[in-house]
C-alpha cells in the first residue's frame, strides 16, 4: 500500500496511490489525514488496504496522482529522529580531520532529535537566507512508526515500522560546526526536510525489505547529474530495529514518529572511501562527503556545496527499475520575506 | 484567560479555567483541543476570552477544576524547543568542572530540540528504569507560540507568545555527559517532560510579564522541602524574544511550539554561586546546579539525585502569592514494562 498527502490545511489530505503512482483514491472515508491513520493504525491499515486492492482493480472513483499537488506524507510530525547508522561516513569525516573515532561509534548509534514542526513536499524549494551557510542534501531511508513503548524488545521495534520514505534531511554545513562543538545537537544547521511524495508499506518491498534495512540503490542527482546510488542494505551498522531500541531506552515514542537512519554512504569495492559516479564508484548521498574523500584523496574540498538555483532530485526504484516513492525533486532558491 | 486540557485520547479536551483554578468550562465549541485552538489562535482566542469572561461571571455551565484530571496542555507537541537563557547555570557548571567558558556562550544561545511526542500531564509520575542514570527535576518556564516566519523580527517575535506555563524537564544526569560528547544533543538523557496543568495568556500576568521576561519567583520543593525560589526575570541573558529570534534564524516555527528558557539560575546576592534555600539563598532549579555549586565551595557534590519515591513540586504565585498555574506534583517511579 502507498500513502500521500495531498495539500489541504495543516495536515493535509490523506489519499491511497496506485502501485504504479499514476492514480489515487480518496480515503477520507477512513481518516482524514495520515496522522489520524497512524494514531489507529490497526483499524485503519486494514480499510486503506481495502481501497488500494479496489484502486488497483479499478473499482473505486480515483484522480491522477501528481506529486506536485502532494504536502510531505506527514507535513507536520511529533517526532523526527535521525541516527546516522552508516558509520562509515561518521569515519570518513574523522579520517579527513586526522581525528580517532572514538570505538564506541561502532555499537552506540549517533542520533539527533530533529524539527519535526514543518516538513516540506516533494517539489517545493529549499528556502535559505545565505548560499554562504554551505548548502547540502542528505538523502536517507526513514520509516514512520506506531506507538513504541519505552525499553522495546528488537521485535517490538521491528512491528514499530509502519510506512518507509524518503527524506533530503537539508544541512546547512557550514552552521553544523560550531552547533556539534556546543553539544546541543542541531537547530540552526538543520532547517526544514522533504519527503517523497509517497509512504509504502513494507510489504511492498518483497525481498528488498528483511524487517530491518532496505536494500536498494538510493539514487541522488545533482542537477541533473548522477550524484549517488549507495545500496542501503549494505555499511548499514545500525539496522532500523537498532535504531528504535537506542531511541526507547529511556522513553516511549509516539505513532507517528519519523525515524531516519542518516545519509546513505558505501565503502569503495576495495574498502577505501566510495569513489563518485563518474570515476565508477557509487557516488555520495551528501556533498560534505564527497569533500571529505577529496580532503582524504586530494589534500582539499573541490566539490562546492549547493547554489541558489541548484536542483536535488531523490528516489529508489525497485529492482524491475519501477519508481518505489515517487521523486523528491527541489530547487535552492534564496529566501525572502514575504 | 487560563486553559487546560482534561485527560481525554492522544490531545485531550481543551477547558477554559477560573482565574483561581477553582472550575473549568468546556471550550470545545470553539476548540475540541489546545492545538487546535493554537492552529487558527487569532479566531479561536476572543471566543475563549469570552468563554473565560462568562465563567467569571457565572453566566456559564462549569465543573470544578481537578489538575489530577489534567494532561499537559499539549500532550504531544510538534515541536519543544528548550534554550539555556540562564547563562549563570552553565558557566557553574564550566566553573566547577574547571573549564573555561566561551565567550560566545554569553551572546549565542545554547539551545536543544527535545521530544515532544509525549508528555506527562502535572500529576503523573516519571517513570524511569534506573535510578543510576542520575533522575533530576529541571524548573523552567515555557512558552506555546503561534506560528513564526523565517528569519523573525524581534517584534514578530514577541508577538508569536502565546501562553506561557512551567515545565519539569526530566534529565537523567548521567546520560548527558556522553550525549554532549557526541554533540548529538540530547536523547536517552531527555525522557517526557511535564508541564503545569493550566498555560496562561500573557495579559494575566500584569506588570510580572514585560513581552520578554516573567519576572516572578519559580518554586520548587523536593520531597515537600523548599528547593528553589530563583527570581525568573534576573540573570536571564537571553529572553524569550532572543530565544525565538535564535531559533528562526534559519527556518519558521509551526503554531504550537513550545519553547523554554532553560533551568532558571539566579546568581547569589554577593554575585556569588547561589546558596540553598536553608542557608537563606535563592536556591535551585535542578539539583545537577546545587552538586556544581557543593563542588564549587566544598569540592565535591553531597547532595543526591532523585531517588524512586521521591516527590517533585513545581508552581509559581502571583505577587499577592495566588497560584497562577497550578503545580506540577510528580512521583519518581521505577518503570515496569505492563
Amino acid at each position: 500500500m502507498k500513502l500521500a498527502s495531498l495539500k489541504d490545511g495543516r495536515d493535509g489530505r490523506l489519499v491511497v496511490v496506485a502501485k504504479d503512482l499514476t492514480r489515487c483514491a480518496d480515503a477520507g472515508a477512513v481518516a482524514p489525514t495520515l496522522q489520524a491513520a497512524l494514531d489507529d493504525w490497526s483499524s485503519a491499515a486494514p480499510r486503506l488496504k481495502e481501497i488500494a486492492a479496489a484502486l488497483e482493480a479499478g473499482r473505486v472513483s480515483h484522480a491522477p496522482f501528481d506529486a506536485a499537488k502532494c504536502a510531505a506524507p506527514l507535513p507536520r510530525a511529533y517526532q523526527w529522529l535521525d541516527g546516522s547508522a552508516y558509520v562509515n561516513h561518521v569515519a570518513l569525516v574523522r579520517q579527513a580531520r586526522g581525528a580517532e573515532m572514538p570505538a564506541s561509534f561502532w555499537t552506540d548509534p549517533l542520533m539527533y532529535q530533529g524539527g519535526s514542526d514543518i516538513f516540506l513536499g516533494p517539489r517545493e524549494p529549499i528556502p535559505v537566507v545565505d548560499e554562504a551557510w554551505g548548502i547540502d542534501l542528505e538523502a536517507e531511508v526513514v520509516v514512520i512508526l506506531g506507538d513504541v513503548p519505552m525499553g522495546a524488545t528488537r521485535e517490538e521495534a521491528a512491528a514499530a515500522i509502519k510506512l518507509i520514505m524518503l527524506v533530503n534531511d537539508v544541512t546547512l554545513r557550514n552552521l553544523t560546526g560550531p552547533e556539534l562543538a556546543k553539544g546541543f545537537g542541531f537547530v540552526q544547521s538543520k532547517p526544514a526536510s522533504a519527503f517523497t511524495p509517497v509512504a509504502v508499506t513494507p510489504d511492498e518491498f518483497g525481498a528488498a525489505f528483511d524487517g530491518a534495512k532496505v536494500n536498494l540503490p538510493l539514487l541522488s542527482f545533482v542537477n541533473g547529474k548522477p550524484f549517488g546510488k549507495p545500496q542501503t542494505g549494505n555499511d548499514m551498522t545500525f539496522d532500523f530495529p537498532a535504531l528504535i531500541m537506542h531511541a526507547t531506552r529511556t522513553r516511549a515514542l509516539v505513532a507517528g514518529t519519523i525515524l531516519g537512519a542518516g545519509t546513505v554512504s558505501n565503502r569503495d569495492a576495495d574498502g577505501g572511501p566510495g569513489k563518485p559516479i563518474e570515476e565508477g564508484g557509487l557516488g555520495y548521498s551528501c556533498i560534505a562527503e564527497q569533500r571529505t574523500v577529496e580532503t582524504i584523496r586530494l589534500g582539499k574540498p573541490l566539490t562546492p556545496f549547493l547554489k541558489f538555483g541548484d536542483k536535488v532530485r531523490i528516489e529508489m526504484n525497485d529492482a524491475q527499475g519501477r519508481p518505489i516513492f515517487g521523486a523528491i525533486e527541489q530547487d535552492v532558491v534564496r529566501y525572502r520575506r514575504g
